[in-house]
């Protein structure tokens, strides 16, 4: 994947490769922000499709419009599962996403470890649901990196949520077994991890590669599946590993209210998995 | 939407539009075919990432690579729910895709009505399955308007599939109130109507317009969802109407054997609708 931008008449044109000779393009009305941070290129820019658009090193992280698909199905599986969860850590998801859907729980304590400082920053200016985030009194931010973080910490939690981005460039750490072998000893008894694991099209390897060792390390291990109208293919995958907890079994909690894509139906429907994919994953 | 094709360097570049600022974009190795038929403008290219792909008024249609998630999808849950399928009408679909999978089941006679001879021709030449499918003794093609079909015709059938384009152009009478009463009329007992309803994002005012007049016709009427990666938004909705058959009581026959994407477990997952699409159809 790689990124390509050029200017027609008033309007810049951002790309993003799907594959060598295939992928989405988006007419940007405004280009918001382009800066290189210390650990990647950053980019904003706003759309009337799609509203604000993240990129990171040109892929896109989230828009305003569609961000709910992917948020919500990156944290709500795991918190309804748990009956109480009241200590959540958040890996990546500078931009704040997922972290709104976090506070919508009764819980204790939000931590959520971004390893780009200028990542939050700049979300906090341009997409508006990262502000009354942070401002919120249980959310906690540590700057660094997640699987340093993890290393160095004492504390132990009752879901961890992982939202890196693909297992290039800073994030690469965070898709490899190490990591989560380290992770299951920060879970409190009965807790969960849960991430995103990429597009089941495209990054089929790498999903082959986690379901064998998430099956060594954990008890129960599970993909399911959301749709994401702006990331390759359309449709994403996400892990969901516990020692206790299936989630098959159904809700423990409750749902919060407010929700755009996910429901009771929908949890369920997620873990159904297509038939290419049972066999890639058997 | 509409189309946009440009040439850089030896590559030809394809564009649909999902909305008036973002879309999709295929760079093809080779045009295959660029022609004008009475109904519509026909383009067939050559891709590294999808193989051929059938673009019809400038919207694709159908890939090689990732056909099998909107044919599976548009036929096995209506087969599926039959207890045997034998007389099945198809209206539209001369890609032939559709066909393929319907020739997978014991049926006695496969009936499709295809209003443009060209589209046959083209898919034929270009679509390794069209020409197998047209070979097999059970396969009636007739090139007629699928309304006017229904309208003359006297034949009864178990499964009726509406494989249309989009309500614009030759297939806007294949989306309307009176088209599904006559096909209700040439149901036999137990029959199922199914087909494509568009984009959950995109089309949500024709979903809401159908769900309104299924519901006075049919006595069961279900929308279901699937991926299809080359579709605008990734997702794509169908519809399941009948006056005896419930989708969710389960199958009534066997699965085939050899699909990529649907499975028991996705029949059911298929018809779980998210949040905001059981909210606009309710």
């Amino acid at each position: 994947m790689s990124k390509r931008i050029s200017f027609k008449g008033k309007l810049a044109e951002f790309r993003e490769f799907h594959t060598p000779s295939s992928g989405f393009f988006f007419l940007a009305k405004q280009r918001l922000l382009s800066e290189k941070s210390l650990f990647q290129q950053i980019d904003i820019i706003d759309t009337d499709s799609f509203g604000r658009i993240l990129f990171l090193d040109g892929l896109v992280q989230t828009t305003e419009k569609d961000e709910f698909f992917y948020h919500e199905m990156l944290v709500h599986p795991a918190m309804v599962s748990h009956a109480k969860p009241e200590a959540v850590l958040l890996i990546g998801g500078g931009d704040g996403g997922a972290l709104k859907e976090v506070l919508r729980y009764p819980l204790k304590s939000a931590t959520m470890v971004e390893i780009d400082a200028r990542v939050i920053d700049v979300c906090e200016k341009y997409f508006p649901w990262l502000s009354s985030a942070r401002s919120d009194k249980r959310v906690e931010l540590k700057i660094a990196d997640g699987s340093a973080f993890i290393q160095e910490s004492d504390r132990m939690f009752d879901v961890i949520l992982i939202d890196s981005s693909d297992p290039v460039g800073p994030s690469t750490v965070l898709h490899q077994r190490e990591f989560f072998e380290q992770l299951k000893s920060h879970l409190k008894p009965g807790g969960i991890v849960a991430g995103q694991a990429g597009s089941p099209l495209y990054h089929l390897a790498s999903l082959r590669e986690k379901s064998l060792f998430f099956q060594e390390i954990f008890k129960f291990s599970f993909f399911y599946l959301g749709p994401v109208p702006t990331y390759p293919g359309g449709t994403w995958s996400f892990f969901f590993v516990s020692d206790k907890i299936n989630p098959l079994e159904g809700s423990k909690g409750d749902i919060p209210s407010g929700l755009h894509y996910y429901n009771v139906e929908i949890h369920q429907a997620a873990f159904s998995l297509p038939a290419f994919l049972k066999k890639e994953l058997a």
